[in-house]
């Protein structure tokens, strides 16, 4: 597999031992993680920190051409708010672990031009998957439904 | 002055006495603001907190209703990254201190049925205009340019 997708795919993994949503993301520049995230509502009482958010976060402040140079990985696809951070940012490319248990603003990033891939991972989809089953209530506030 | 924007003004202010970029935002629930922020991208080294982000943030987790009953109020027009975080949580009403300065993603949020106030407020256009005249490079840097 991908190591990029595999080490959003372990970001996830380490947000739900914590007792947090299982979604990582990481920042990758130049074939290098620059930041790494995972959902932070439950760990940090966080209305803002998905994974994309938290990935972007720990890569901290940078210059505009990074991010043009830059492919966000992430487990499951964006909703709008990370999507719209893509968009801010310029981020060109973003390869997305499973669009099954949920689809972002997909349509609205490949309108901008955003290139996208769509990997379908089975590990990303079984701990989307497990998640909600066990905690739908969680997963619905996450997504402000 | 509707005492909403002028608590998001008065964020502005704050931020911009810290060293910050001087956007502000509060968000209002049944007339009562229950999250105040502002840009904190100086101030913390966040490439995510936006004022509006911020100001989500500060309100904490809250239930699905909360947001569909909400207003924000931000200082000037939101980007990218806080239209798509008032989408994702279906705020139906954003006043905007300005857009003069900078239009953000005022069209989707309008075609998503987001109900926008510009007001064209002279003290956010003071603010705006000469933070980017004397800070062009931080400015750039926020919204990705």
């Amino acid at each position: 597999m991908d190591p990029f997708l595999q080490a959003a795919i372990a970001e996830a993994e380490a947000g739900l031992a914590e007792g947090g949503i299982p979604i990582g993301s990481v920042l990758v520049y130049q074939n290098r993680i620059i930041g790494r995230g995972h959902n932070r509502r439950v760990q940090h009482g966080s209305a803002i920190l998905h994974g994309e958010m938290d990935a972007l976060e720990n890569a901290g402040r940078l210059p505009a051409q990074v991010y043009r140079d830059s492919v966000l990985y992430t487990t499951l696809s964006p909703c709008a708010m990370c999507s719209g951070a893509i968009l801010l940012y310029g981020i060109p490319r973003v390869v997305i672990g499973e669009n099954q248990t949920f689809v972002g603003e997909e349509k609205l990033l490949q309108q901008r031009g955003v290139e996208l891939e769509i990997v379908q991972d089975q590990s990303c989809i079984d701990l989307m998957q497990n998640f909600i089953a066990a905690r739908p209530e969680l997963w619905n506030e996450d997504i402000g439904v």
